[in-house]
This record gives structure tokens, sequence and C-alpha cells, in this order.
């Protein structure tokens, strides 16, 4: 009898553990989304075994007994393609994984023994864990809602003359030639709002190209199914003024300015609020992942430009009570972590740097988020890993360095120079001790992927949830 | 006082007459959807003028006086390419504009003067078209609304060992390998089901290229945004039977069996039932392409095959009081067309066959359908002509031929032969008297798009909208 209620009293324990956590994954266009998710994978599947997770107590200590990928919950979102992405990296030579587009999901069921404080030693539990990678551009657009037509167009700063941005002004060449002739008070050609739409959206890709990471409207990018649509041919219009805001009102409903009154609404209410409603607002926790290197390799403008990216796309986690997120979606993420990706790419005496770096691109909302509460860690890590660290005989002093192979198959003993630990300056700018290559991933050769501290971050984002 | 009357009734007459009329465009992948409505906007956008259209007596009496492309209501779905479709057709040399993917929509504002019923001859009004161009692929869908994921499966001709679908079984060997050894009770593994389902995705995607029809699901040859996602993964189970029915409902939730059961019935819920519910529903006139001479070309089996599919397509328009389409949507088409395209491919005197072979072809549904009381129509047209007829000395006699040039850009004459007058049997594909080579559209020299019976198809479409 006693023994029968021991055994209930433990089933019903193991019942209370069997958790469920929806893990998030973002970063804007080649911040490593697809190399973190499919290493996460890779390592949770690998934790009992060969796996290398010394800062993940839950896989040091054996705890993790299993992790399986299980069918996930909602059948239209598309399935994460882990399998796609280890071929990628066990080709001959390793490639890197294709990017992803748009949103996609996987489901792991993890068995796990939990820690010290269990009562039961030998009891297991669940943990079911969805992980969900979005584009981060798609953030981009949160503050978009805060607007309407006139205020966005106002807000936009292409639709200024600012001499703060001549390499993007020129990528928008065709698009500011287009626009100028446009009478917001005309009627509407639909032919030609088009055109001119096409030239906006050009300027856009051709500024991801070339580096740019502020990119807005998000969707333009990545249009799917709505290209060609009219909700994505809309812009902002050059020489509004605030004061004219009556007049343009009184603008018949067939204007220009009417016409793109209307699409702009359209996106606010069926691209941009559907992601919040439908999936952003259901996540537990979320990593935000940063090429800061890349932008640090672009130069100034480009280096700026994120800097306003990522305080943009921070937006969608400040969840003060006074927030645009807040006050529209309510949403529940509980542990956000911000990480600088390819730390491999430097040699590891910088990482600290990388690190104080990230916290320095990011002060302003970190500081509002620790003020609103929202538990968040900056971090340095490298998903994969695809180089060595060296330390070698140059210029007659022992310098770190990096072995690897370059993306063209060469193989190089590199000594990429040094991050900044704050914001660059002019100085930093002129002097740039840098030079960041790209590497490609070395062969695993049946072992786990190697990796730089993606067990800190497993460790933040789910530790606590395998005690 | 008498005067201000007329007037007002006049100015109630007009508004009385503005009309609204959503005209869908549909057929099979390569039918010839683009080339239709490109042909359609272009003739009525020059109707008053240079388009000769005699056959269209709204036209022909000089009444159509302009139709302007105005701002479609929906702005979530792609504008229809027409300008795209033009320069095409306007390149050195000419080319056929890429087809459509997906639903696209135009809407024209028709500015005309009523005919000489109108009370008033000076007055105008107006007719506000929305255009339609959506994949036929899509119908064949509908039946699947009537199965269950059991009676669908049994259904399928692939999960059915019948020597009647040869052809086609061999471009599905890789399927057929992969899903044999599958285990309807097992529990369900999420690589290998996405594994099996692309090897059916696959065997449908060469079918198609091979010239089949009759393919579904619909979506899964063109998955869009859902590229990759649960639902479009599932397939037919082979070696089920209904006697299995209990048997099968009671197998585990993660059985192979109820994975696959959840996946179809979300492909009823959230990907076949929105077309039909937000748009099939709204149209109030349709045409349906069909193009018999490239099955005619492509042999016996593709040809019954586009038989199959035709007979499944057409049950979208059967709006008998006990049919699926009826009880589920309601729908509201007064008017339908069916056209066999690119009759410019065979001499003139071959038409009336091809006008008798679509009527053979499609025998059974046509009845059903003026059995239903919806009014119908088949015809042959061109939409744009690319060939000139001539009759040439050969062998001896005076025989018709076409002049056109051939997509490699030769130049030639050609006796393409016989369409047969009634459904070919053996001893018409044994014969083989006919082979109906494709032509690149010809320059059209600033003049209007040549055409065959386009004028024959607006009359019947649109002509009582014009009175």
């Amino acid at each position: 009898m006693r023994q029968s209620l021991a055994r209930d009293f433990n089933d019903l324990l193991e019942r209370g553990r069997d958790r469920q956590l929806r893990l998030a994954v973002t970063g804007l266009s080649r911040s490593g989304k697809t190399a973190f998710l499919t290493s996460l994978v890779h390592q949770l599947r690998h934790a009992g075994l060969e796996a290398r997770l010394d800062l993940f107590p839950a896989a040091r200590e054996g705890r993790i007994l299993g992790a399986q990928r299980v069918a996930q919950q909602d059948l239209g979102v598309p399935r994460f393609p882990y399998d796609e992405a280890m071929l990628a990296l066990d080709d001959t030579p390793p490639r890197w994984p294709e990017p992803t587009r748009g949103i996609s999901e996987l489901r792991l069921s993890i068995r796990y023994r939990p820690g010290k404080r269990g009562m039961f030693r030998s009891e297991t539990a669940h943990l079911t864990l969805d992980l969900f990678d979005y584009p981060g551009e798609w953030l981009l657009d949160l503050p978009l809602l805060g607007h309407d037509y006139l205020s966005w167009s106002l807000a936009q700063p292409l639709a200024t003359d600012s001499p703060l941005h001549n390499e993007r002004r020129a990528l928008f060449g065709d698009w500011l030639e287009a626009v100028k002739g446009l009478d917001p008070a005309a009627e509407a050609d639909e032919a030609s709002l088009a055109t001119i739409a096409e030239h906006y959206a050009r300027g856009l890709r051709e500024a991801r190209e070339a580096g740019f990471a502020n990119l807005q409207p998000g969707r333009f990018l990545l249009p799917g199914e709505l290209s060609g649509a009219p909700v994505l041919q809309f812009f902002p219009l050059p020489g509004l003024a605030e004061h004219d805001r009556a007049s343009l009102a009184a603008l018949p409903e067939q204007s220009v300015y009417q016409t793109l009154v209307r699409r702009f609404s359209h996106y606010q209410q069926h691209v941009v609020k559907p992601f919040y409603r439908e999936h952003f607002r259901r996540f537990d926790r979320q990593i935000v992942l940063v090429d800061v290197l890349g932008a640090l390799n672009a130069g100034p403008e480009r280096f700026e430009d994120l800097s306003h990216a990522l305080s943009t796309l921070m937006k969608s986690f400040d969840y003060g009570k006074r927030s645009l997120m807040s006050r529209l979606f309510a949403p529940r993420i509980d542990r956000l972590a911000i990480a600088a990706t390819k730390a491999d790419h430097v040699t590891p005496e910088q990482h600290g740097n990388l690190v104080a770096l990230i916290e320095a691109l990011l002060a302003d909302p970190l500081q509002d988020l620790r003020y609103a509460d929202v538990p968040v860690r900056a971090m340095s890590l490298a998903s994969i890993r695809a180089t060595q660290a060296r330390e070698v005989e140059h210029q007659g002093k022992r310098t770190p360095a990096l072995r690897g192979t370059t993306l063209a198959g060469e193989e190089v003993l590199v000594f990429p120079g040094e991050v900044p630990a704050r914001l660059p300056d002019a100085e930093f700018w002129a002097r740039q001790g840098f030079d960041f290559p790209a590497f490609r991933p070395a062969p695993r050769d049946n072992g786990t992927l190697p990796h730089i501290r993606l067990d800190s971050a497993l460790e933040w984002l789910l530790g606590d949830k395998l005690q």
C-alpha cells in the first residue's frame, strides 16, 4: 500500500515535471540562425554521449538521457531542415547550410533525470522543446505599428535630405528619381505606383546585399506569395510635413496619397500583426544573434546602420508597461539572450571584447530591458567552430592567430586583429586594425560539431527547465 | 422642372447600370491562361480603336468608349502582370509571357454606351470588371473535400495495382519503393515521413513535366510558403482497405496512419477550403482553358489522364443541389465557357473538329451542367494568333497549311494534320495523323494582338453586361 502510494506520488511528480518550452532564434540575415539551430539540435541529440557541453550542467552531469525529434504542433509551418543542414556540413568539402527563409519549426522531446534537488533520484522527466527560427527583419516592422502612413513616411531617413545616409541614398537613386515627380494629390496610376514601389524594393534588396541592416518594411525583402500584390507596393513620400495632415486627409480616395495610406494600413493589419499574434507572443524564450564582426568589416556607415536596426529590433522585447509591444500583444518571453556569433573568427583573447562591444552596441535597449525586469544576457559564441586558435611567432613576438580554410578552399593562418571593446570612434575606423575573413566549416570526422560556448547559451536558455 | 426630373431619372438609370462583374480564368498548367488574360485586357483597352472584335457587338458598334486599369479591391492578391506580359510579346524576338503562379487579379473600369434598348442613347455607363487568374490544379482538390484520409487513399490510382497507369507508376518508382515497407501502425518518424512525402511530390512534379494533368493534391506542385511544412507531407497508403476502418481508427495518435490523417485534414481545412471560401465562390463567370492539342500530341495515356483531370476540375462548376460544391460553398457562377486554346496551331477547317472534340471530352460534365441549368458554351480560340493560314500545293493537291516561326526561331510551313471530332480510339492513335508544333508569337508591329475568336469569348462572357 505504502509502496503504491509512493509510486502514485512519483508518477504525479513526473507528470508535473513534463514541461513545454517554446524557444525562438532570430537575427538579421546572415547572422548565423541556421548554423545555431542546427548545432543546438545536434548537441542536444548527442548530449548523453560525445558532445562537449561542459558549461551545460544537465549534460555535464549525464542527466540528459535522449533528445528525439517528434511531430510539431502547427502543421502549416515549415519544418526546420535539420537533416539538410547536417548533409551540407558533412559534404566534401563541408558547406554552410542554406539559409532558411521565413519561419520554421522543430520539436524535440528531451528525456532527462532531474538534478540533485529532485526528491526521487531515479525518476525521469520530459521537456518538450519547440524551436522556432524566423527572420529578424520581421521585427524591424514592429515600430511601423505605432505609425500611421504619414508619420511613418516622415520617419524614413530616405525621405529626408540627410548627409548621414549617403551610401544608402546612392542605392535608392532610381527610386528617388522616380518618386520626385509624384504628386500626392494626383489620381493614382496603378502601373506607375507599381514601378516606383519596385524601385523602392530593389533599393532595399541592394542595400541588404551591400551590408545594410536597417531595412523596412521587412516583408519587401522576402515577399513570398505576396509578390506583386498591392499590399507590398507602398513607399514613403518625400516632401510631406506633419502640418499637411489635415489637407492630406481630405484628398480623394483615388489619390496617390490615399492609395498609399490604404496599402500601408493593409500591411499593418495583414502582414505585420499576424506574425506577432500567431507566433511571436507565444514564444517563451528568445535568442537574438548578431554578426558584429561582419558589420565591423563593412565599415562605419553600415556599423551605425546595424546599431539602429538592433535598437529597432529590440523594441519587440521591451515589455515595459507602456511599450508598443506590451500594449498590442501581451507577450510572455521570460528570458532573453543576445549573442555575437562567429566568435571563432577572432582569436580567443578577443572574445571578452566581443561581448563588451555587443553590450555597448545594445546599451540603451539592454538598459530598458533590465529596467523592465526581463532577464537578459549578452554573450559571444560560435555555433559551429570553423577555426583552430594558435599562438605563433609573428614579427618577433608570440601572437594569437587562427588556422582555418577560407570559403574559397585555401588553408590559411591569419591574424584577424582586434575587436574594439566599445563603440568604435573615428580614430578606430581610420586605424582599421582588423580583417575578419570568412571560413568554411571544418570536416567533423564523425565527431560532434565543435563549437564555442554554445553550451553556455544552452544553460542560459534551458538549464533551469532541466533541474 | 421637367428637364431636371428627366435628368434625375437619367442619373438614376446610369447609376443602376453601373455594374460589377467578377470574371475568372483558369486551366491546367500550360493551357494558355496568361496569354488569354493578356490578350483580353489588351483587346478591351483597344476596343474603341484598332482592335478587330467583329464577333463582340459592343465593340463592333463602337459602344466601348474606354477601358482603364484601376485599383483592385483585395490588396493581398498579386496583380496580374499585364505590363510584363506585353513587354515579353513586344520583345525582339517576341516571347510568350512568363506563366503566373498562384492567383492574380486585375481590375478594369469599362466605359460604354448602352445598346439600342437603352432609353437615352447619349448616356454612358460603367462596368467594373474584376479579372482573376488561378491554377486549374487547385480545382482538382475539390473532391478531396468529400473524402476522409482513408477513402481518399483508396481512391488514388497509385495506391492500387492497375496496369492502366503504367507510365505514371514508373514516375513514382522511388515513392512506391519507399512507401512499401511503411507500417500504418508503427510510430511515425518525422524525418522518414518527410522523405517519403518528398518522393511523392517529386513524382507529381515529374508527372506534370511528362504531360500528366490529373495530379493531386494540387498544392504539392506549387507549395509557396508551405514548402517544408508537415501539411504538405502526406500521401496515400497502399494496401489499406475499407474494412480496416475500425482498426485503423483505433491506432494511437503517434502512429503513421493517424499522423497522415491529421495532415490530410489540415490540408482540407487550411489549404483547400480557404481558396473556395475566399475566392472561388465570389466569381460571377468563369472560362476554363484546355490545351487539347498538347494532350493529343502527348499520346493516349496522357489524353486519357487529361480527360479524368477535366472531369474532376468540372465538378467545381456542378451546381446541382446535391453536388459537393453546392453543399459546401453556395457558389454563384452564372455563365461558363470551356475553350480549346491554341486554335492557331491547326488549320482553320479543323476548328470545328476542335470544338467537337472538347465537347466529346467533356460530354458528361457538360450534360450535368446543362441539367443543373448552368449556361455553358464550348468553343475554340487562339488568344494570341502566332501563325498564318495558307493553302498550298502539297502532294499534288491544294492543302491547308500554317506558316509560323517555331520556338527555336525557324520559319516553317507545316501541315499539322487532322483533329479528331470525337474521342480518339485505338485506331486513331495507331494512325497518328497529326503533329502540332509549338510556335512563338509573331511581332505585332504596333497593331493590336491578332487572335482567333477571342471576340466571341468576350461576347459570351461580357456581352449581356454591356447592353
